[in-house]
């Protein structure tokens, strides 16, 4: 997936975008462009991809020269240059660059580097990578969209063994191990969060695990996700309650599963972000709960869980086919109970493609 | 831990400091000063403390507003500012602080937040809250010390167990993964990293675990690490051989492990930092093997696996009791093997205190 050839692209995009230097530390812009799933420390690495068409190199420190060379970085022809413990890196990528009017951070680069390049480059404005890059990084390619594709069958795995895991008398911790245990077998590398959410707490849509008793009767939200080796990541939310639910639940669980499916179907090239997030909150206030959702539809996912393109009102960025994001609306009662139904969906030519096929159905344990 | 006084602390140092305002995003600075583990998301989470003695309060998405006022935080007394999907909470941190000279931002703050910042308080000049919280945060109290020490010994119980997983025929791999199995069952939370370098691979101190096959007779540095509940670290590094070792692995071997105790013997109140480096490379200067350590003796250790103090050749901070770090020189032939002793330190008002304590000897399965 990572080859000369993407890298040609980003070249192209820093020269295109204006921006003087695109300088990329460990993170998902960094693995995106060179492969290399570098450890964020705080001895700098950085890829420095040149506005002006001269070649990109990576500082590197020189204790990990080896781990940087035998990464897919060291397939692509840059050069590597080592520093060692007592040399200020910035000040050679200041020196190799020379005068620069702007440079383009990663988007997570940590303050601690970024303050360090303001002052080693004072004459470059900073701005964000995702200025450069976000227009490649939201298209997915088909390799991409594989994948995805495989990390959605992953999480899926892991929601069918729910019903066997959660149980009365257990605790939201217990049943969340189990799951972040499945996570790993069902073939991600990283857990990168485990929501059980049951009776009340299912009203807190950022919920993780407590001590709580899960009871009889009480409906469950489960929200999962992790990383695949491939790097690309996983995130499914599906509704779980041990018995019968409440009477209220299951009414307006019957809305949020018609408000998901439109907004799922309102997918296909051409329409606004925000659109899709109509289509869902439009069904959902018609039956009156509309003050109850109480958060976006969706974002974008790939090398991050949460990246561009974001699904909220306000964000009339055209779909396109290979964006990628989350399609999943919520209802909370707080002090009652919540629910939010959750897929992954890459919008096609043809109209969407849903990543995440369990039921969305409440599932009665 | 995790207190009104030690928020109280905080408010002191961010006045004395000069700084108009401490901006914490999640991550290390945030837990430290508040207790709240939040997932680093793009959705704006932010303590703000003001430099001129007014309360502190805490940005937060809506959504997450229950997590938020669940978490440690939620016992501090600050008042959560809940923001909607559709707010600017940039603009609402601006309008509460009014003009400030400087903000003090989060070392690990994302790009994509300090330049949201940078715009919407154009005459803040930013600095990193390490100005604010250094002292406090190298200065581990007694519950602090505490943690690390459980931390320690948990990696210690994985270390006893690598003995009867490593055997020729196995994959650096294969014996990683067991590793990693281990440290979460031995108490920590996160597996940090697992580095199994055997034979030339040992020469790579930043290896992590490759599909190499470990064959008899070669030198393996294992280094690994993790993260407990309550968020303090672990990292230990000791040194196995698939049967004898070669001839003149096992000379350096000697060199090294010296070197190793010289470092710690000489941690005391009152020294340098760089004299703690200096006292580990003479030893193995002295032994002509000067030119093969080719890495700072070690990093401080905390909430972070790599912050302040960093035992390396230029710091001339002194050391006070409280401080803890890592003492790891290490000998890399390239091509051959290499090998590397680590323990986590805690600096004593009587010298210095140990704090992983299986054999530093090399040992032979």
């Amino acid at each position: 997936m990572f080859s000369a050839d993407r890298l040609d692209l980003v070249r192209s995009a820093t020269a295109a975008s204006g921006a003087g230097a695109l300088l990329l530390t460990p993170g998902p812009d960094l693995r995106y462009v060179s492969g290399y799933d570098a450890h964020a420390l705080e001895r700098l690495t950085c890829l420095v991809v040149p506005g002006d068409g001269g070649d990109p190199f990576m500082m590197v420190p020189r204790l990990e020269l080896p781990a940087a060379q035998a990464s897919p970085a060291g397939r692509l022809g840059v050069e590597f240059v080592p520093w060692d413990e007592t040399d200020d890196p910035y000040a050679v990528v200041a020196h190799r660059l020379g005068e620069v009017g702007s440079v383009a951070l990663a988007d997570r680069m940590w303050a601690m580097q970024s303050l360090r390049f303001r002052d080693a480059l004072p004459g470059a404005e900073q701005r964000l990578a995702s200025s450069v890059l976000r227009d490649l990084r939201m298209r997915k390619s088909a390799a991409e969209a594989a994948a995805l594709a495989e990390a959605g069958a992953a999480i899926d795995a892991v929601h069918a063994l729910v019903p066997s895991l959660l149980k009365a008398g257990r605790t939201e911790r217990e049943v969340g191990r189990d799951i972040a245990d499945a996570i790993l077998s069902a073939g991600h590398v990283t857990i990168d969060f485990v929501i059980v959410a049951s009776g009340p707490n299912g009203a807190s849509p950022h919920h993780d695990v407590s001590d709580r008793v899960i009871r009889a009767g009480e409906p469950v939200v489960v929200d999962i996700g992790g990383t695949m080796a491939s790097g690309y990541c996983s995130d499914s939310t599906r509704n779980y309650c041990v018995g019968e639910p409440p009477a209220d639940y299951a009414r307006y669980f019957e809305v949020l599963r018609a408000a998901q499916d439109a907004a799922c179907e309102a997918v296909r090239p051409g329409v606004t972000c925000e659109s899709i997030d109509a289509a869902a909150r439009e069904v959902i206030a018609a039956a009156g709960y509309g003050e109850l959702f109480v958060h976006r539809t969706g974002h974008g996912i790939g090398l991050e869980s949460h990246e561009d393109p974001y699904i909220v009102a306000g964000n009339d960025e055209l779909l396109v086919p290979g964006m990628a994001f989350s399609v999943e609306p919520g209802i909370y009662l707080p002090g009652e109970h919540g629910a939010r139904i959750e897929d992954i969906v890459v919008c096609t030519e043809e109209g969407v493609s849903r990543l995440n096929n369990t039921t969305r159905d409440l599932v009665i344990v």
